[in-house]
């Protein structure tokens, strides 16, 4: 039905956050026109700013709003790593793991030539600049696990190799802790095919 | 973890919305800023747009940008029956059911003396100016089934008794097509001691 042209508008908008569909963009509508208009007020700010000011980190593409990212910007990390991975999302990951101390590498996606994502559009040519310019010794893979993921980390695999670059690929298998009942088979076949010999 | 000063603005301002944690808040965030910058501009702008003009019908105070809703504002309704719910969402849901052609009047709550709201948070002076000015020959309570809508509706009912206002109650029992192994006990309960003899 409809409430009124811009509760309408709004709940339209709302959907296009992911997750939301039109039941819930409803509940929200109401819910901050009736009790949070501060928090909606602070949301469409929030929204404006960062569309207007966030971009690419120049050195690693991940989102920011300064020229380089805090992770890029941090003196202390090593140098001599980049790990790849596909989105800002996958930074989070590793960070909050808390392992890791180089450098990262953002594609913003995955080759895919039937969506006209080729090497160009998830940043190559910066990758293989950047390997260079800091004297990577080591350039670590965790695209996903998945068909795409593979054919990148393939396709970055070639590109080093020629070049004299030491590339290694994350694990994959079963999570520690997971119960073997629960795991997807592709993880289980893969986790089986990726056997290691114990001396 | 500490993404960039305007990416963590937008991660916690992005948690006003209902139902959405931190997890799913950042998830929003990135989808918006990798994939989705117009869809993220939109927003802004409706919840910017809604902040700002959405208020109270002036007969009804449901939610509208207009001096009145578009219900209140339909010559074709009947304006000798006033349905009283809690909320604009309750109105979208009787409205849905396609079957009721009579007014509205929305307390935007309940009474709740521990929180401060009274009859006057609710409407209740302009509850009764409506009934007067309607000529109004039936009040439907509709507020939830809860203590606190229970009350509003007990409280209700004392105003109108005395003006003479004939009122009703909606009913409440086993949900048509529900199983009654999945009915909630207290619905369960309810619908047993309200049951009708059949004649
Ligand atoms: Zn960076
Ligand atoms: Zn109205």
């Amino acid at each position: 039905m409809s409430y009124s042209p811009l509760i309408d508008e709004l709940i339209d908008a709302l959907r296009c956050l992911p997750g939301v569909g039109a039941k819930s963009a409803q509940r929200m509508s109401f819910q901050l026109l009736e009790r949070n208009r501060p928090g909606a007020a602070r949301l469409a700010a929030a929204l404006a700013k960062a569309v207007d000011k966030v971009g690419h980190c120049a050195s690693c593409r991940t989102l920011t709003e300064n020229e380089q990212c805090f992770i890029c910007a941090d003196s202390r990390r090593d140098t001599d790593t980049i790990c790849v991975v596909e989105s800002p999302a996958d930074v989070v990951a590793f960070e909050q793991s808390g392992d890791y101390k180089g450098l990262y590498f953002v594609l913003m996606g995955h080759l895919s030539p039937i969506d006209g994502i080729g090497p160009e559009e998830i940043g190559i040519d910066k990758l293989l600049q950047r390997t260079s310019e800091l004297a990577v010794n080591e350039l670590i893979l965790a695209t996903n696990p998945t068909v795409e993921g593979e054919a990148t980390a393939y396709y970055i695999t070639e590109q080093m190799r020629s070049r004299g670059i030491a590339v290694s690929r994350i694990a994959h298998g079963v999570p520690l802790g997971g119960e073997l009942e629960y795991v997807d088979s592709g993880t289980l076949a893969h986790a089986l095919k990726g056997r290691r010999r114990i001396d």
